[in-house]
């Protein structure tokens, strides 16, 4: 629940004329940092299949600070800062690998948890004691 | 100034497992949309080589409402609502064709302005007057 | 059956780093004028859901001559060349609109038609009948 | 100058309705291999950018086999086959990791190495050399 740490390279496809990665293709970077720490705290494809819910997005705010060049190596950094029973809100930026201090992009997305209805449905107990519990020590 | 509609439609490039348009790629849409506006109003991509300017965006807060399905005919609304010598700000809405009532998602963009070093750049008078008139008119 | 025509401007997102189109999205050009071809003669989305039908690439063969530009108006020039029970053979290029000669791009692309299980799934007999039809005229 | 294996895991940006990978994409997890290996043999982007060439796709012939499946773990295996003075053949091939028999699917790529006015550029001597001794060895 703390930060997680998902590292990439930006290849040719991610960019555009400008030389630098396409705006667009940042959330791209933030989803699969998402789907990593799905995986990570249980909540994965194979959960998610046998729960039969799935995870779309409800809003993003992204700020874009400085581009990440081709061939960079950078790392998106994951924290969920709130969650509701059928509705979580990350925190994530990237950063170029080894600096720590330099903020690419930011952004806030807010992912809704459904069934294959489209109703709301509840989050798994563990992620939200979890959370609750890093909530009160922090 | 007022509301500038692109048409297009969603294909199969657009669309992801989940069996509808992939959140990053409404992004697109509204770039296609503001490049297209950009043409229409002057600021089109000879006069951005002649002037040695660009675009980049700053900001996006995009909320999603309904999802576009595959082959739907849709339409980009784009609005400029705020104009500054170096930046402009859109809001942007997409919704199916003859649906005009129906907001499928809606962004707020934030665009500079700046030259090939990446400092800000003017806006062509031309722009700034028009948008000007057009406030006051309002 | 004959050439099928459909046109398209080159947007930011279809760029790469080197300024012109990126080498895998002139594929997503070619999927876009199939589609459109497909809903042109009976063979939509529509259609393909009626029947559970749908239509994967078994192959592809393509040329690159001279890049694509950004914000160029360019066309999708389609033609069914073979038809077997369940697949087909498109040849497809892209040229310059208001430039006939001049080929961007060339691909011979293989379309199998197959059920939701994966099992070969006939054409439908309009297609095979319009197709042969037009082989013997030509 | 033999097997050259870069892993990778499929994303939701991958997918596509039919809900398995998009055809269009398994072309971006090709190029991200042969940019490693042009990194592994010393001709990465900054070797490019010093040299003032770059490598375009010239050619792609790719057949199909079996679909890659949402966060399932590939590897691209790629070998350069021929070598000319200014142009270079790579086969690769996707395949599940941890099942180096089964082939999902399979290319032929072609690539020039040219300067920034698109003229043939030779080859580094190092790689002639490197890939003319592979060869004889073979």
């Amino acid at each position: 629940m703390t930060e997680f740490i998902f590292p990439l390279r930006v290849y040719i496809e991610d960019t555009d004329i400008l030389g630098m990665v396409f705006h667009a293709n940042y959330l791209k970077y933030f989803e699969r940092a998402r789907s990593e720490w799905a995986e990570h705290v249980g909540m994965g494809i194979d959960w998610q299949r046998k729960e039969g819910v799935y995870f779309p997005v409800r809003s993003i705010k992204i700020d874009y600070f400085r581009p990440a060049q081709l061939h960079q190596m950078v790392e998106v950094v994951t924290r969920l800062i709130k969650v509701r029973p059928a509705s979580m809100l990350y925190e994530q930026h990237l950063r170029p690998k080894d600096l720590n201090d330099t903020i690419l992009c930011k952004a806030e997305v807010k992912i809704a948890c459904v069934d294959l209805d489209l109703r709301p449905c509840p989050l798994p107990d563990s992620i939200l004691q979890s959370y609750m519990e890093n909530e009160r020590d922090s």
